[in-house]
Formats: C-alpha cells, sequence, structure tokens
C-alpha cells in the first residue's frame, strides 16, 4: 500500500467531526494523525472509533509534529488566523472552515502567511461542490445559460442557532449568507460591485438585542450588468429550502430541493410530500465528501485549490457590506482593498 | 328569458376584445350593444360575428346612450380619466383596464367622480381571479401561512414590447411590475411602505434612449413586517414565467407556471418538458373570464366590486416610486398623500 | 352575419348538457333549434337561458325538421342505434355519444345506415382531443418515441356509479376502459389483437351481484409488437387520476395529472399539493369542446371526421372480449369480423 | 477498539467489490479477512489498496478458516447452493446474492442446512432498503395505504446484458424482474396466488435463440385481491427507470425516479431535466449499503435477518412460474410445495 498523507484534525466540534470521518471514509490516501480538542474527554471515544491514534487538547502539538502534512482548521472562527499563521509557517497544507476570520486586517495577515509559504489552501464553501450548484456552474460555462441576467439564491435554515452562538458569529450575513455570496461569486465569476441588504426580526425577538436579524433580502450587483437576489430565513415552517435561479439571455436554469424520497401519498384530503432535506447537514452531505476529496487532489498532483484565499476574503468583504447597508438602509459600494 | 345589462366596449385592441368576447360567451345576463374604436374598418367583421350591432369611432355615442349601463374602457390609458369622468357623470358602471392612469392628478380627479356617482368600478388587475393566486389568497386567509415575512413574485414577459408602445407606457415598473405591486398588495392585504429598485438594458438597447430598462429587482418593506422582492424581465429565454413564493410563520406557498401539457419525453438525451404558458393571454386566460364575471356580479346583486379605486391608484403611486429609487439608486419612502 | 348550421340535441342529461353549452358558446357557426328530453319540466329553465327556443319531448320532431342539419345524441345508450339510423335516413350529420351501442348487431345496422347516407358522424370519444393525450399523440407522430413498445393507461374515477345505472351498463370494460380502449388503438394506430383482463370487487359488494367489477387491470397485444397496460379503479381514495405512458424505442413519453391550481404548502408536517381534478367533467372539460369544434369542422369543410363508426364498433369489440377474459381467466383473441 | 467481525468475501465481480468497499467504509465493526475469486491478477491492487490481506483463489479457504464469522456469496448463481451449505456446515453466517440458485431442489438442500445451523442468512434483495421503497412500506404499515388494491411497478434496465451472461442468467423473470417479485412480496406481505406474463423480443433479436425477451408485462394476483403489474424493458430510450406505486383504500402512494441532480434548463426550446439515475448500481447505491449495515446488526444483536431463506426461495418459484406463462400463453397458478 502506498504511502498515506497525515492529517492533523483541529477542533471537533460538528464540522470537525464531518470531515474526519469522511476523511476516514474516502480519502483512502490520507491518514488522520492526531485530533486537537478542549474537551478530549467528549471526543476520546468517537477518535478510538475512527482509528485516530492521538487525541490532544492542545492544537500546537499538531503543528509542531512535522510528520504531519495537512491541516484541517474547523476550531471556532477566532482563532482561524492565528492556526493559518502557524501552520503556513511550518509549511503544512491548510483546509479551513469559512469564514476565514471576522476581522479582515487578520485576513489579511493569514493570507500573506499562506501566499508567503506556497502551501495549499482550502476555504470550506462546500456548495461549490454540490450537485445542484456543480451542474447550475455547468450550464454557465458550457453556454447554455448565455450572458448572466440574474441570480436568484433561496437559503433558510432549520431554526434560530443557540444566542451564544450568535453572539459570536457575525451577524447573519457573515455567518449564513456568506455561503450565498460565495455561491453567486463561483456562479458569475465576477465580484460584487454594491450591496444593498434589508431584514428584520420575525421570528425571535431575542435577536433584537444583538443586532441581528432571523430574516432578510439581499440585493447585489456583480460586474457590470449581474442582478443578485438573496432571500434567507433563520427558521421557515418546512425546515431547510436552499434553491437557485439563473436567467440568463438564453437559458433559466433552476433547482428544486432535495428529498430524503420522491415519495408521496395521494389521500382524500390532497397530496403529501416531503419537506426538503432539513438542515445544511443532510443537504450538503456529499458536498463535504466531495470538497475535501478535491483538497486532498490538489495536494497529492500539486495543483491549486478550487476554493482559495481570495475566496475567503471577499464574502467576508461582501458581508460585512451587507451588514452596513442593513444598518444605513442604503445601498453601499464595495470596497475590496483595505 | 330575463332582461340582460346592455354594455358599451370603448377600445377594440387587444384587451378590447378578449373583454368582448368573453362577455358574449361567459356572461348571460349582458350583452353588448355598441362597441367604439378609431379604426371601424379593422374591427368590423369581427364584431358582426360577435353579434354586437353598432359599431362606432365615437365614444361619446356610447356615453350618450342611456340604455347602456356598463362601459369597458380599453382605449390608451391616456384616455382613461376623461371617459372614465364621462361615463361617470351619466351614471354607468365602469370597469377599466390598468393602469388607471399615470398622472396621479387626473387618477384623482378621476376617483372623486367615480365616488361622487356612487356607480361601479373595477380596474383590470386580472391576477386576483388567477387560479394559483387566488389559491396562495386563501392559504393566508384560512390561517395556513401565518404572519407574513416575505413575498417573492416572478414576472417574465415573452418579449420587449415595440418601441412605439413603450415611449408613452410610463416605464417597466408602470407598465408591467405594476400587476406584482398589485398581487403583493392583494395577498399582505397591506400597503407599501418603502420601495428599492433596480435594473438595466440586458436585452434590448433601444431602451437606453427612453430611460426605461428591461430587467429589474425591486425590494418593497409593506406594512409592518413584511418584505417583497419581485423581479421581472421582458424576454427571458424560455417565454413568460409567473410564480409567487410566501414565506410565513406556520406556512410556506409556492406555484409552479402552468404549462399547455403535462406530457414529459425522455430520451437518452434527457427528459424535455414544456416551457410555462407564453404570455399574459394564455397565461391569464380564466381570470380574464372570472375578473367580468365577478365584475357583472357585483352590478347584479349590487355589492362592490373586488378591485376598485384604491387598488387603481396606490398601485400607481408604487410604481411611481419605484421609477424614482431606480433613478436615484436609493430607498423611497412611498407617500400616498399627495 | 352567415347562416348557422341548425343542431337538434336529442338527451339533456349531463353530456347533453355539456355539449348544448358548449355549441352555444364555442361554435359561432351552429345554433341549436330544439332539444328534446323525456324531462321537459327538469331542462326548461336551463334550455332557455341559453336560448334555445325549442323544446320537446319526443325526439321525432327534431328528426323531421328539415332545417335541422345535425344530431347530437346524448340519450341512453340503449337508443343510441334506433336514433342513428334515424337521422341517417333524412341525411342528418351525427354526434353520438359512447359506446355507439353494446349490441354489435345493433351497431352493424348503425353504421349500414350511417355509410348509405354519407352523412358525417362522430363518436364522442373526448380524449383523442385532450391537450396531454394529442402531445403523446404528436411525439409518436413526429418519431420521437420511435416503436412503440408499451402504453400504461391509468383511469380512477372518483366513485361507484348508482346501482341503476351500471345496471344497463354493459360492465366496467364497456363502460369505462372503453375510452383506454380508444386511447390505445388512437395512440398506436393499430388494432387490439389480444386481451387478458383481470380485476374484482375491492370497494362495494353490491357489485357482486352485477357480475361488475370496480378495479381491473388490463393487458392487451396491439398489432404485432405492443403491449398495453391499462388499471383502473371506481373509487380510487384521491379521486380521478388519468395518465399515460408510451415506451419506445427512442423516446418515453409520460403525463402527469392536471390538477386545479399548481399551488403547494410546505409545513412543518410536509408538502401539501392538490388532488387531480377530480372526474372527466373537469379533466376532460376543453376536450369536450374541442371534439366538437372539430366535428363542426368536418362539417364546414365536408372532411372525414376525427373519429369515426370504426372506433365507435371496434372499441366495443375490445370491450366485450375484455368482459369474457375476466369470466374466463385466460386471454382472448379479438374477432373483429362476425 | 472493539473486537472486529471477521468476514470472507467470495467472488469479487461487481456485486463481490460492491459489498467489499461498502463493509469497508460502513461497518466498522467488521473486517474482511479474505477474499476469493478465480482471477487473483485481476482484483489483486484494488483488494489490496482496501487492506484486505488475503487473496485466494479457493474459496474453501475461507470456509476452513476458523476465525472468519461470515461469508458473503457473491460467485456465479450455479455456485450459491453448494457454498452456502459449506458454509452452513461449518457455522458461518451467510450473506447471498439473488438469485438463491435455479434449481429449487438445489435451494431446498440449501436451505435445509441453513436451518439446520441456525446461522443467520440474509438474501441480497437490496431494494428493501431503497428509501423510495422503505417510504412505501412505512405508509402501507402505518395504514395510510389502507387495504391495498393494486400495485404497479416499472423497472427498466439500461441495456441488454451481454449474451454470454443470459445463456445463464434463466430468463428475464428469474434474473431482472425477481426483484419485482420481491419487492410486491415485501409491500403486500403476502405470496403470489397467480401470474400472467407477456413480452417479446424488441430490441435484441439474438434473444430469440435463448427462448428470452427483452420487454415485458406481468400481472400478479397476491393473496386474495391485491393485483400487482409489472412491466420491465432490458434497454429504455433513457435508461434506468424505476417506480412503484401503490393504490389502496385510503392512499395512493407513488414515487419518482432518483435523479443526479434537480436541476433543470428552460431555452426557447422548452425545459430539459435529467434521466433518472442509470444503472441500479448508482439507483441503489445506498440500498446496498443499507442491506449489509442491517445484516451485521442481526448478527450483533443476534436478531433474525430482514430477508431470509424463504424471500430467497418463493421469488424464485414466482419467476418460474412467470416464465411458464409466457410460454403457455396463460394465467398460471403458483404452487409453493413441491
Amino acid at each position: 500500500m502506498k504511502r498515506k498523507i497525515k492529517v492533523g484534525v483541529i477542533g471537533a466540534g460538528r464540522m470537525g467531526k464531518i470531515h474526519s470521518e469522511n476523511i476516514v471514509r474516502y480519502v483512502p490516501q490520507a491518514k488522520i494523525s492526531a485530533i486537537a480538542d478542549l474537551y478530549i474527554d467528549k471526543i476520546k471515544e468517537w477518535a478510538e472509533d475512527l482509528g485516530i491514534e492521538k487525541i490532544t487538547n492542545n492544537y500546537k502539538e499538531i503543528i509542531d509534529d512535522d510528520s504531519i502534512e495537512v491541516v484541517f482548521i474547523c476550531s471556532p472562527t477566532t482563532t482561524h488566523s492565528e492556526i493559518i499563521i502557524a501552520s503556513s509557517e511550518v509549511g503544512k497544507h491548510i483546509f479551513c472552515e469559512k469564514p476565514l476570520d471576522q476581522d479582515l486586517y487578520k485576513i489579511k495577515k493569514a493570507i500573506n502567511a499562506v501566499e508567503k509559504s506556497g502551501i495549499k489552501f482550502q476555504i470550506g464553501f462546500q456548495r461549490r461542490f454540490d450537485h445542484n450548484i456543480k451542474k447550475i456552474k455547468e450550464f454557465i460555462t458550457n453556454g447554455s445559460v448565455g450572458k448572466i441576467y440574474m441570480i436568484k439564491i433561496t437559503t433558510y435554515d432549520i431554526g434560530v442557532p443557540p444566542i451564544e452562538y450568535l453572539k459570536t458569529s457575525g451577524g447573519l450575513f457573515l455567518d449564513m449568507t456568506i455561503h450565498d455570496f460565495d455561491v453567486a461569486r463561483f456562479l458569475t465569476g465576477e465580484e460584487a460591485e454594491e450591496v444593498y441588504a434589508t431584514g428584520g426580526v420575525f421570528i425571535d425577538d431575542a435577536l433584537k438585542e444583538l443586532n441581528d436579524i432571523d430574516t432578510a433580502a439581499t440585493l447585489l450587483k456583480f460586474g457590470k450588468e449581474t442582478i443578485v437576489l438573496i432571500d434567507n430565513c433563520r427558521k421557515p415552517p418546512h425546515g431547510g429550502d436552499s434553491r437557485v435561479e439563473v436567467l440568463g439571455s438564453s437559458g433559466f436554469v433552476s433547482t428544486a430541493n432535495d428529498t430524503e424520497t420522491t415519495a408521496s401519498l395521494a389521500t382524500e384530503k390532497g397530496v403529501y410530500s416531503e419537506n426538503p432535506l432539513p438542515s445544511f447537514i443532510e443537504r450538503y452531505k456529499y458536498a463535504f465528501i466531495d470538497e475535501i476529496i478535491d483538497f486532498f487532489g490538489a495536494i497529492i498532483k500539486d495543483k491549486k485549490t478550487s476554493v482559495g484565499t481570495i475566496d475567503g476574503l471577499n464574502s467576508v468583504i461582501i458581508g460585512k457590506a451587507a451588514t452596513e447597508s442593513l444598518k444605513e438602509n442604503k445601498p453601499i459600494r464595495i470596497k475590496y482593498k483595505f
């Protein structure tokens, strides 16, 4: 058997676990050598079942382990920049969960470190690997859509996250809509020039104290002539909802929600069918797998990663502009230089 | 057989013909006595086939005919106010095509005349009678939707109208989006407080000289807490498109496009199915019938009409605010008093 | 105005009324001069509202009226042959409801009379004019389907008809499946060679005394190499259901049910959407209109009617063979000569 | 880490490989110790990549290895009985691919051996674990469907298998329709009493020499009052097709095909969407995983397997009766005692 790429996973929360399991199952060329998490007791059994030998509460042990070539950063957002810099300096490839960071200057430093070291860096915008989004991109790339007039993205979650989480999440646009910003950038291949955002607290009054919102509509202008419309809701009645439409000069592409089954039941009361797959965990199950297969592919073949530092940076810039637009109730020109 | 309500139709363009044929076919209690159009020669055979006895190029002959109880105003928009006032003064009930007028002060005078005379007045917002829109309204009224968070309306036409027509149409928001404004007012039962509109000339450069646009996204705030998102395109690749979604606290309602048939053909190349019914003529064929049945019902039973002067007025006010927002690139608070 | 074709309608039950109303509304070239029904009192107001001047309880008055050119036969099945013969002999064109008759020898005599007189004759297989069925036929005719391997037809009704009606209906295959036999003949352009039918009384035990069934599956071989599968149910839980699939060498065509609206409501319990349009009255509303427009078109342009005597005859022959197959529990070769 | 159940896989053709990979990825409690296949060279690299240490061309080495508790039989059908008996005698649990065997007497002997030894035995009818089929079963079990009147199963493959394979496959009904027979047995919970089958060679004339067919319609009576309609085609124009409908007294359940994405592209030519997932490999990808998870669950918890010897036996009995019906062109009563 060939030599395996050794991986260290930092942070074993929800995303850390998902990535770890996917590496074990779907990346035969890789092996997780170590995992770092503050709460070792909580993850011990799970990590052992996965065959991970080293568990530590100090991520620096991973940084210091020369045999580890790849780091997965799944720790809280505020730690991302620091770990990116530390990993870059010792030449480890990085897969980092989104958002890159909330502070643009910290992001800048982290990107500088990555670029200086020349390592592979991928940010966890998994939707670029979603079967439906990829198909839309294919229709755009192969000319079926033509010139893009408008993109409409609907993303609803399954519930308002815990207030404790929201306190440091950066707000709806940086926490949730950021994925939609990235999808729009991915599909258009262009940058957002202007954003107008509106929204409100329709569901959970506790958000008012955080100056956050639970429902929003965002209108962006991309490049010269593409309008992007995004609507978000933290807690719709029917669970998750994730659809995209692209209107172009030659084709109109749309996607429907994924469901667990295609079964429907017709009775005298009408036809019942299933709600969309609820949370992003189910909805993007295979995208989470494909993004890391793609990432390891870039390492093995020494190619550019599919989603890089600029994608991590610009999505945060748009999110901050949207937050400002909401506050000021006016369209904001987006500045990428700072 | 019972006495029939005598009707005079003013203007025998596309809408005048549709309404005339529908009256003959579907309103056995009514009879068209006379039709007025500047181009008698063009409509003579058609009118005779329908059994209309009097054809004139002077609409005042209809106004002066005391046996005529009802007037259908299907003439160019700029003539609406004048004919409304003339008809009101002689106590004829009025069915008037949209928009009521483009000039708010002329609208005000016309409304005053209608109110003074106490006649029945209905404006031609046929979508309120569309099977899909009515079903959505039913889900809202019966509590299935709960509190409305957001309404999304997509309306695409099948082509850019002739430049000659567009010169006096009032622009996209007054000519096309006005229907969507009315649908939003109908579904929410509230008034728009603020509007932000954007758009561009993506399809036909000739529009630039008219300061008009062919593609637009409009974002409105209705009442206190409802966001309305409208997207329009004059000429999408796939023909007409007309869908509505309503996100509420207890239910999410959506409609799909109507098609001519439900047939699909699967071959080795994939599955082919039909585009939406193309223009509003096909799409709202039955809504055009139901709106006049409803109108004559209001006359016969002496009830309030379903769509009145205020609906005609406020949709124009919103359209003008949207036009201003586009020009100024900022959200505009909508003023209903003037 | 041009001369109108005068029509006499015989039988003002459900179908007689539908045809009468459609003639008045949709066939401006025709005028109903007289209507015959045993129960004059029940139809008087309805007929007067439609503008029909003569109402009689003796259909012979229609036969004897030389000004009447066309007869619509909507009376009970057992009277069809006799009226066809009488109408043919005086040279009146005939539109006759299905089935032609239940007795093959009476059918033969009626057909002989029609052929001798050279009148136009159309049998009321309205599904040939249904939007979905026509589209399937188009895919077959234009070569999209290729050689037809298999046709699957699902037809469910909305309830078991009254026992009194069923006593003389001829049984499920002659009363209900006969439409499916005609659809199969229409789509293949071939004749059924063999039939195997099975079924049972699953819903209403009263049918057992009539030797009738309420649920059936019928398997036919058409021409050399086409299998036809039909499933019927008198009373499914969800109301009417009417779908067709065609599997061919180059294309697979399928149709979905028509619904009143396209609206769906998603709540925490799942997605609710509408049942199919319930009975054939709603489902084939426009097919009933188009079949008579087509019939009058054949008269006006002196062309062959689209559905003729052979279609009326052969569908009955298949129905009788299916009835025999059910009884004998074996496949039956179908004999068209007798 | 806990002790792992050691598994030997016999036969590393398509199914042997699928099961092996699924065991490695999805059954952490199991470990493949050895794999047997006549062509060692062809599978060596693949097996090593999976971490399988022992590769042999003699399946008896697996039988003789006392440390191996479970055998997966994925070898050619004609070898199944012999290996079942050998495995049973040494007390190894068995997962056996379908069909159990083609010879009923050999099946009987194999079943006797299994029953005598008391081992766990599961036959590879993976559709019982398919998301859509399970959902239908759930609607039946929870009473939503009520009394089952009719089941309709459509199964189309993506191509006629190689003639060499077909020579020993037992014919369409034993090779392909056998899955549908099992689905019908699973959903009804009853046994087939009678079968009538028809079909033909519409696609590949080479089948005529084998007395096999490529397209078939099968009509079964299950228990007292359920009709089952199955239609099969080896090579439809659109690739695989796999749908089920169940008509009952209270509910009508139907499933649609699974597709790779939900994207559709509307252009001026109409709407394009995807064909069904092509072969059973893609269509039942997750069912293949779930069936072995279920099987190992039965071993670990010492419970009855979900699909046992009787399911393997009776599906073959039905297949043989269908074959006879096709030959004799008459309905065949199915005998389960022999």
